[in-house]
């Protein structure tokens, strides 16, 4: 069995997120599992680097799996993305080595957070962007976000309410960039709780909005509590939008 | 009455073209027309700097309409973007002298046509630019579109047969714009006729792709017979990008 590497982008909005779930109709996994298992003519379980939420979507999602077959790289590429929907793009595929794993050998994925921070109409990147029409405080949101980087208990950022394992991740870095009227709010770190990208991004924005002080940071991280940030920020301005190996 | 200058910005893809026509149920004329009837209580007949074809975009579409009312442009401009759907933007509203009039005070129009030239997926983008794969030759396209530039007879790149009026039009300038796998085709003029910028697009395209060489222009020029030009490119590549008074 060759082990495979494969790259995707893909527009999250009519997906129920990527993992597989029992009757869930539509999950990115479980598409893209059908979709190579018929290709391959065999079954074929995908990993990825991590699950994407209902409506998120990816820059560049990196999945890998195994299969048996004389076709090449090249070849399955082309075959793959004659078949993929147009919301979804195979980027590349390679060989990997036996031991590579999307989700275990992952070590550091960053996610950025798009906001249209303008009263002007937002068309042509509505579907991909967060509409937030009121002033935001940069400065207030760039110290709380300092606050919020390092090795941390990230449990109050975490919308799993029976997660049992460690909650603590590395967030390396939480920066802003503002270009224009978009405004991104690029995360990066060794990995991410459920939501936790989300809830992050609407804990900030409720301090750009001046309803919370940046030094409340280090009590919700310290209360352990989800109730004590701030609401999960809504999923279409959300891309996972690198991986790193 | 007040004249007012109203400005816009939509996605086309979900509208029949601008014009409202009959029993046509989506038009913007007739959506806008609607809501704006609706918004000052009285019937309010728009004009607009030309009419988009279905699924064709506006990043700027200028409208002109009369109406008495005591609410001012800043007000009425709030209240209209609290009713627009999210495929249409308002952005701006002024009061216009009694003599501007959207389509006929129209001096220049520019319209960009978008490619995205590669093999790779256009996922983010797909519903706003025309997918070409295949390698395209750029200095014969450049070189047909000189010969297509100024005050031309364009008749062979109108889809309308029966149109009796004068083809004649000044196309001021065509260009090529690439920017990375982008690539624009960017046409400005005093008036275009029916399919014009999606039918010189379509011919550009066959000569990039080999298929025509660019000496056939002034032949199809010549020839005054909508047969003799490329196909219409889709509607979803195309923007009426610029309006000039």
């Amino acid at each position: 069995m060759q082990n495979y590497k494969l790259t995707l982008c893909y527009d999250g909005s009519r997906y129920s997120g990527w993992q597989r779930q029992g009757n869930t109709p539509n999950t990115l996994q479980a598409r893209l599992e059908a979709l190579l298992s018929r290709l391959l003519e065999q079954p074929v379980e995908l990993a990825a680097s991590g699950r994407t939420d209902a409506g998120v979507h990816a820059r560049m999602q990196v999945c890998s799996f195994r299969a048996q077959t004389t076709a090449s790289c090249p070849e399955l590429l082309a075959r793959l993305r004659g078949f993929l929907p147009e919301d979804i793009g195979a980027l590349a595929l390679e060989e990997a080595p036996p031991d590579f794993h999307a989700r275990l050998s992952c070590v550091e994925k960053t996610y950025v957070y798009r906001i249209w921070n303008s009263e002007a109409p937002d068309v042509f990147q509505r579907r991909y962007r967060l509409r937030v029409p009121e002033a935001l405080d940069l400065a207030a949101m760039e110290e709380a976000a300092g606050l919020l980087t390092g090795r941390q208990d990230f449990r109050s950022f975490c919308s799993n309410k029976h997660m049992k394992k460690s909650t603590e991740r590395t967030l390396r870095s939480l920066t802003l960039e503002k270009e224009e009227d978009e405004l991104r709010l690029v995360l990066t770190g060794d990995g991410f709780l459920y939501n936790m990208a989300r809830i992050l991004t609407g804990t900030l924005l409720q301090v750009g909005r001046g309803e919370r002080p940046a030094r409340d940071m280090p009590l919700i991280l310290a209360a352990r509590d989800r109730s004590q940030a701030g609401p999960t920020a809504p999923a279409h301005g959300l891309f996972l939008w690198d991986v790193k190996y």
